[in-house]
């Protein structure tokens, strides 16, 4: 086995020519609280400015901006780049999956159901949040449908994820910290959020689908 | 090794007590398609009879109620049973996945990407499509959300299904005839239909949100 020895567990796992990372943890949590905090920063002034948007909708837009960046950035980087844990110099987004496959070696082995729910939400999930950040700005019919496609998909993604670990031994964790930090804590959101968004789109929908039924009604009267 | 030989690929699977199936290709298939074929005449005749329902509804009420049934009965079985490969009877489920993994051998290897996505569907897609059966036959405002939801949910499963099969080498059916007769065809269906379903619901619920943003425009003003 050539070079160095990784810090994930399991501990046999093989990763021919690892390189370790090389920011802190703080650095990369950091940069990566800071440029969200821009984002969600510019889209929460900018929807204000026209006075047109409810609250709500300012608080979608920039999550589904920050969600899809991330899916597009973070996401994307990874399912393209198999051999990121090679990477000999700081680059960020080699040290992000560097730093969570901590809390998730799978990342770092490469375990196709991983790739495939990453590769999803990439390619499909991640441009389509940016349309939802439009689909709200512009007020288009489709906005509610699409924001609960979204949210689905990132919940049955993030339900494969779990599932998948489970079956698989759940043991993938360099520490019980990693595994709570990383695995847990940062995946939650990705349950929590998603899970009202597609309640809130559901309401929305059935109310207009009734408003029209009973209009159809009583024209036919 | 204890257990017979077993006809699928990779041939070096191990499947400890694997027993083959007793059943023939057609008399599994034949069950299948005739059981298959009476729920489908089932719904359709009394759906007919009060001649409230489009054909579109009627045509979408067998779809539902058929793949409610495979998800739960079928599917279902092979979830929650790991050692179906073991049975020692002609049990017509476990005969049903002896054969089927020779068009991919994950089934009996237990893939852990596999029995997630056919968990996530035999309990909550099956269930879920038994009531899009109801919502349709009741003119439920929730029909067409709920069956966005789970066709959405259904291609998810086969693309990840098809993702993790190509990313592990594609190399699981015991022959090209299985590869195309049960990897491909009988899984396309899955792609094709639920695609219809998802794009004719996302139109009906675009044409009643704009109804109901025109509508408050007009008393707006």
């Amino acid at each position: 086995m050539t070079g160095q020895p990784h810090p994930y567990v399991p501990r046999d796992m093989e990763l021919k020519d690892f390189v370790p990372g090389f920011l802190s943890q703080s650095t990369i949590v950091g940069v990566y609280a800071i440029s969200a905090l821009l984002v969600v920063s510019v889209i929460w002034v900018f929807s204000g400015r026209s006075g047109k948007f409810s609250k709500l909708n300012r608080v979608l837009m920039c999550w589904w901006a920050f969600t899809g960046l991330t899916h597009i950035i973070l996401e994307g980087y990874f399912v393209f780049s198999p051999e990121f844990y090679k990477v000999k110099t700081p680059h960020f987004l080699a040290e992000v999956w560097k730093e969570y496959s901590k809390g998730d070696s799978r990342y770092a082995g490469r375990d196709s159901g991983i790739v495939s729910v990453e590769g999803i939400t990439a390619v499909f999930e991640g441009p389509a949040s940016l349309l939802a950040v439009y689909a709200i700005a512009t007020g288009k019919s489709y906005s509610y449908i699409l924001q609960f496609a979204i949210s689905l998909g990132q919940l049955y993604g993030t339900f494969v994820y779990y599932i998948t670990a489970l079956l698989d031994g759940d043991d993938f964790s360099a520490s019980p910290f990693f595994y709570y930090a990383y695995y847990i804590f940062a995946n939650f959101w990705w349950i929590l959020i998603p899970s009202l968004i597609a309640m809130h789109c559901w309401k929305k929908i059935c109310t207009a689908v009734k408003l029209q039924g009973s209009q159809k009604k009583t024209k036919t009267r």
